[in-house]
């Protein structure tokens, strides 16, 4: 059993940061989207927990840790009520959001990997969950505000890092060699490998002969964007 | 154990109204967006049966209630025979349709919320399960129909009066005080708030400085609805 | 139990073959709407594994096959690298690729069936379920792309044939008689039936009095599609 991989409070503090700064991303998008005060909680609550919610329904972990652990609940309605008042001032931080995006994507990998494989899920399965973990939550969030997931269009690289993140705990399951440190790790080469990607503007290609097209006539690429 | 709060033959005859009645909304829907008679099929039932299906898979209660009781399964279905058939005279009862949908919303804050605590959920989660049971059907409905869920950014104080009857049933179940007559006040209260908020127009606000913009600009606020 | 229907391998050969064929599906989609590689990865996985995730949750088979059976997870992703690199030449045998989409459709609504009633589901809902498994990974498909799903709205017959195979699955069974030869029958027979049904150009009809004014006014229907 993984549950103890770091100090049990510091794991703790740190799912309740990351729940936070996921769900100001959500309410964020709300507000961008003209939503009412009902909105802005509902997203805030399903980019937060959604990908956690996704990870222990498949698992059989019910009910799903989002309604038991009441900091879980109550976290997200805080960043929506932040969001709600003051949302200028946190939209003038964005930047910083996104810092705090990233950690959050590099930690729910690890730790939704980490659960997946303490129920009996096979490695690869449990990347997949621990990836499923860290997206799920932004992909229900886009799909409930009526958008194309982000995910699945825009290249950003989102998914790469979580994927190489819950690859390295299975490689380190895989060698009996997970613990704080390995999985601490994983944790910032996922988070720092998404700061690089957002830096550096990586993209990730499209359908073979469209990237082809790409370099024959650029304007319709970023046209199609 | 709160299952027989009302005798259990009223409280499945009340079940199966509220479900035909949401199953009313989510057939007319389908008809509005010239769905095929599957897709009006299909829309009577996420809407009906779809809240209640979440909150059994988040309590662990599998299969579901609409997968075991066949009433429930087959009450949506007549109701869109219904609709398919009757559409123009169901639509021209509209406002009989709403006062009834009020009621089932009413309804199933209550019994989601009492159904939540019987398995074990804590009293915040059990409301929000209410809540959930409540309005997840119709948010289900919105997406399928590919809109922008009305419960996130219409502004129709759909989620308060639910809310308000869950959290009444939660007051009550921690005064240990829940029984029939209780759980009527509740759903009498949710239903009656739901029927002034619809005759009032009451509004739910949107994120802080977008609504102060309204004051000085009411035409920019009103191009955004 | 009926998990012995057909010969244990040749059931799974032909599961991965149209686990196959709808994640072709998935992802040519994907490529259409310009989504990047993770897109037409996640595309292709949702549209094959989706519906059989759907009826695993709701019969409480947690985890769900997907998830357990390595070959399931990986089917998926392999046709979507073929898409990738090769989507010009898939897309070029649309025609082959629909007639192996409606042998998946006819073989999942079989067992989707059967293995809802193996976990005990009354008839009906186990007929329910297996509509579901065929046809769920499909909706999911489309709401992921931010479309209304075309079940719901091409009246293009998809769910009959479903229908019709999941039905002949639980008259099976009520006569006691379901086994691989019926099985067999039952597959093959909603398999037909999407054949016949995309080469005649049936059609679903839309609620009953726009159906109507059809006679009337050809044009206004035509243009409503």
């Amino acid at each position: 059993m993984f549950h103890d991989l770091f100090n049990p409070s510091v794991q703790h503090a740190l799912d309740l940061a990351g729940i936070f700064v996921f769900a100001l991303a959500g309410a964020l998008l709300a507000v961008r989207k003209n939503f009412d005060v009902f909105g802005i909680a509902m997203l805030a609550m399903v980019t937060a927990l959604g990908g956690g919610l996704f990870r222990d329904l498949i698992i059989g972990a019910v009910p799903p840790a989002a309604f038991t652990d009441f900091g879980y609940f109550v976290t997200p309605l805080v960043a929506a009520a932040l969001v709600f008042f003051l949302h200028p001032e946190v939209a003038r931080i964005n930047r910083l959001v996104n810092v705090l995006d990233a950690a959050g994507l590099g930690l729910f990998c690890v730790t939704g990997t980490t659960k997946a494989y303490d129920y009996g899920l096979g490695l690869t399965q449990s990347a997949a969950l621990g990836l499923a973990t860290a997206v799920g939550g932004g992909v229900l969030r886009d799909v409930l505000a009526n958008e194309v997931p982000s995910l699945l269009r825009d290249r950003e690289m989102y998914a790469v890092p979580a994927i190489v993140g819950a690859g390295l705990v299975a490689v380190f399951i895989s060698f009996d060699a997970l613990n704080g440190l390995t999985a601490t790790i994983a944790t910032v080469t996922a988070f720092g490998f998404r700061l690089l990607a957002m830096h550096y503007h990586w993209r990730a290609p499209r359908a073979w002969n469209r990237r082809s097209a790409v370099s024959e006539d650029p304007d319709a690429n970023s046209a199609g964007v």
